[in-house]
Parts: C-alpha cells; structure tokens; sequence
C-alpha cells in the first residue's frame, strides 16, 4: 500500500543495459510500483549503481530466491537468445514482462511461457514495447474497424535495438549500429491511399566495428544470412571504428489501415517519434507491469501480449478517474 | 455456432438513422454476428428496408418481447436525450451497445447504466466510436507511456454528427450541418512539440436551415447558449436552404501526445482521416458488440467504456491467430 492506501506493486528488473536503465527510470517515477531492486548478470560489477542510485543490485543467479517477495519482474536482455530460456524459467517463479520481438517465431516463445505460467499460477506478458506492442494494439484496431482494408507498418527511421545486438552477438564484433529506413515514395503513397510496392518497404544500413583482425568479409556474410533479422532483405554494411559509431537512440515508424466502410474510404493512421527507443521502451515495460498485476490479481494466469490487456489497467488511475479525465 | 463450428452471435440494431444503416452494414459483413433485425421507432413505416434488403424490422415499443432472443443490441440514436433513457432501460433486458458522447455527462449516464446491467446481469458499453472510443484509447496509452507529457485531440475538419442532431432540436430548426475545424496554428504547433493556446484548439460553423418562418435571432441565441455543445465555444452561425446544405459526413481529428521520458521528447501521434463518419462509427460498434459478448460470456456484467476492453476482443479472429497475423 502507499501512503494514499491505494495498492503498491514491487517490480524488479532484470538485465541492466539500456532497456534495464529504462525501465529503473520508469519505475521511480510511478506512484503505485515500488523498484524493489536490479538483478544483474555482471552481479557485484554492478554494485555502482546501489552506491550512485540507492537501487539494490543482485546478481542475476539469486533470482529465485528473491521471486517471493516480487510482484513481477520486467525481463530487460536480448530476444535472440536470453529470452527464449529465461521468460520461462522466471514464469516458474514471478509474473514476468519480456519485450521479445522476434515475430517469426514468438508463437513457440508463447507456447513456452504460458505452460510454465500456468503450471506455477502466475501471469507473464511477452512482447511488450511498441513494435510488437503499441504497434500490435493498432494494427489489430485498424482490422477491427476497417475489416475491408490493408494494415501497413513502417519503421524508422531510426536505431532498431534487436537489430544491433544480433549483429554485436556475431564473431568478431566489437559493437554495431543498425539503422532502419522506411521507403519514403512508398509510405507516401499508402497515406495517399494507394497502392504501393509491398516488397521493398525498408532497407538496413549496418555500421559496424570490428574488432582488431576481424574478418569483416565473413561478418558481413554472417550478417546477410541471418534469419528473422537481415536475411532476404535490403541490407547495407559498413565498417568503421567504435569511436564512429552513433550513441543515440532515435526511432519510430507508422501503422497505417486504409479501409472502405460501404465504399467509402477511411484512414487510421498511428505515427510514433522517438528521440530516444530504450527509455520509452522501458516506460511502456513499466506501464505493463501495473496491468500484469492487476490481470493477476483477478485470477489471470498464462501468457499474454499487449492486445490481450485493458488499456485502462495501464494506467495509475481508477476506472472513474479515467472516465473524468481522458473519456 | 457458424459453419465453421465457431460461436456467433445475434446483434440487433436499434435506431435506423444514418449511425444505425452504418452499423447493419458493418453486422452484415462479420462472420461472426448475425443480424437479428432493426428495431425502428417509426415501425412500419420503416417496412421497406424489410422489402428492399430482408432485414426484418420491428416496432421499438417490442424490443422487450425480443430481447431474450438477443446477444447485443446497438443503440443508435442520440446522445442529447434519447440515450440518457434508452440505454439504462435497454440494459435491464438486455447486453447494450451505445455511442453516448456528451463528455460533460458521462460519469452521470456510466452510473445509471452500470446499476440497471449490474441488476439484471449484463454487461453494457457506453461511448463506442471513435471519440469517445478510438481515441480515449489512445489517450489512455499517450498518458500511461508518457507519463510526464501534455495531451491534445484536435476534431476535425469534419460534420459533427452529435452536434448536428442537437441543432435540429432546436424549435423552428428543419435541418441542420455543424462542422467542426481544428486551429491550424495550434495543430501545427502541438506537432512540432511546442506549447500552444489551448483556449482556441477548434472552432464551429453551425449551417441551419430554418422553418419557414422561424426566428433566426432565436434559434442562434439557441445554440450559442447550449451547454456542453457550444456555449463559450468559437460558434458561426449561418442560415441557407435545406438544399444548400452539405450531405457528406467526412470527419476525423488527431491525439497527439507530447512526453518526455529521462529528458527526451517523444511523440505518439493518432490521426484519423474519414470520408465518411456514420459508417466508421458502425463498424466500430459492431467490433464492440463481439468484445461486450465475449466478456459477457466471460462473467463481466455493468457498465464499461472502450478502455475497459482488450482490443483483441474486437477481432472475429482467436488470440492465436491475432499472434501469428498481427503481433
């Protein structure tokens, strides 16, 4: 309870890179979640931020030892490889929120996280962010209201996070950027209602870093060929130092339905600019969290995704007080 | 049950004006709904649409002799009077739909409905459309993702139908076109991030075309001074013919939500463009009436808004199948 008695949640978070950063930012802000600390897989290295922030740091193997006292816990690593074995060992433990976006196979992540949530009766939200996520929310808006029509999304331009850590995670990789660039005669022409080539709505400008006698030849060969990130689509690679690489985090991209209702057309059209991914990322995290909570406490058990979740539980608020305010 | 073995169900439409011809249209094309009929308040003289496209039409004063027979009703007629009645009465026999969108009354007519739905074990939505609706949602996602941030909706250009109907209300008024157009400077300002005079975000052209012999000074002293409508509101007043009046319905308007998060700007950004507004508003409250029957199935009774429900709800698809097109 906080000091007005309404219901206070206590979240961690897992994994401290920028997401993490985000997410802890998030979280001392909110009125009615409680930080209750960082588990980090650096463990003590990290103990700077206990001594700079006041934020309790543990190492990410005590985990399970701390899940009792935690109402959920915001999965803040890599969808490539961490996520597929950790937001199901920490459902065992917690009501867990991941951002795993990695839409070709997030049915298999699914499948595994809603057995382990239900088996051990708690509630885990995969894929929360804005693409998936608030993206999600749209696009399944968009189809609800203009059955007949085309749902289109574009990203960037801008940093994609996933992106850059696939290719940091490739042999000979000291640190990478991934840019991501919408087609701009083609997201012209959808919101001008038209058709558009649907086969080239983006391109890919790697800038990487190589570490000293890398085969850069061979990480771009691994780069080209990776599936679900680069493989079979528009990708431009550059090598550079680490010095040259780009340290911020601008990103953003549209969801765009053109319908008909009885012949007449119609256009939702979701535009997200962002100075900076991992702090809002980490904030739309946080937001979930509350929701996760509240879904929990009502007796939902299993896996969600954000279209599954009531905008209303999203936010610090009563239901009256989102009805006066924002109805 | 479909051919497909899935549930459907029966949704009657109550009200045949243009929000309720947009809303059969919409019921006639979902795979998952049957339309029952039309309930009409001018009963046979309505008999045609029976005749020229086999919807069966029934008198309103016989809805409570149907209403066992139904899963959801929408209610399509207006805010100013008929809903403050209709939909509490309504909600006694029956899962309700409506598109009440008097802002300043909301709470007022939630109560009532949620009281009489709760008694009787339904469940009913108030204010499905696209504001309140769509963009209350939208709302609520700008403030729980950019907590520290300032909200704007902009309406229009476009004909506001819920103003129109309250103008035509108004003795010595045979027809009336209120159109509704956003400032510009405001509009353009609140994209590029800066703070603007919120004092004069719209202003109204009210198009009336009197009765003969009507007093203009009387039916403009009228509206100006209607509360919730256009009292204190920028209001212009012309008087033409009725066929100089415009009989197209385009609409929409934007919700733009300016935050910040750890200091940097962000920007979410909805904007809907509409050729035509009845129609949209009718598919939004077929989409409705699925997500009102599956939580109503579900256990919820009372009253909700379009912020109380998961958008997957909306979609005749199962959250699988959501995953796999639309995460």
């Amino acid at each position: 309870m906080d000091k007005t008695g309404k219901e206070t949640y206590r979240v961690a978070v897992y994994g401290y890179g920028k997401l993490g950063k985000g997410a802890v930012a998030a979280l001392r802000d909110a009125p009615d979640l409680s930080l209750y600390g960082v588990f980090s897989r650096r463990g003590a290295e990290c103990g700077h931020c206990h001594v700079t922030c006041g934020i309790p740091v543990y190492a990410a193997e005590a985990f399970a030892s701390h899940a009792q006292a935690l109402d959920a816990v915001l999965l803040c690593v890599g969808s490539a490889t961490d996520l597929p074995r950790l937001t199901p060992a920490l459902s065992a433990l917690c009501n867990v929120i991941d951002s795993f976006d990695t839409h070709a196979v997030a049915e298999a992540h699914f499948t595994a996280v809603d057995a382990k949530a239900k088996e051990s009766g708690h509630l885990s939200l995969i894929g929360a962010g804005w693409d998936p996520g608030l993206f999600s929310i749209f696009r399944v808006l968009g189809e609800a209201f203009l059955p007949t029509g085309v749902g289109t999304t574009f990203w960037g331009p801008g940093v994609s996070q996933g992106h850059s850590e696939a290719v940091r995670r490739i042999a000979g990789v000291a640190d990478a950027c991934v840019q991501t660039l919408p087609n701009r005669a083609a997201r012209k022409a959808v919101l001008d209602g038209q058709i558009c080539d649907r086969t080239a709505l983006h391109r890919r400008i790697c800038t990487v870093a190589p570490c000293a006698g890398a085969d850069c030849a061979q990480i771009a060969a691994s780069i080209r060929s990776m599936p679900h990130y680069f493989a079979g689509q528009s990708t431009e690679i550059r090598f550079v130092t680490a010095e040259a690489l780009p340290h911020t985090y601008p990103h953003g991209g549209d969801v765009i339905r053109n319908g008909q209702t009885e012949n007449h057309p119609q256009q939702m059209h979701l535009h997200l600019s962002l100075s900076d991914n991992p702090t809002f990322t980490g904030s739309i995290l946080c937001a979930c969290a509350r929701a996760v909570c509240r879904m929990r406490a009502r007796g939902r058990c299993g896996a969600i995704t954000m279209t599954d979740l009531a905008p209303a539980d999203l936010l610090p608020l009563s239901p009256a007080e989102i009805r006066a305010r924002l109805f």
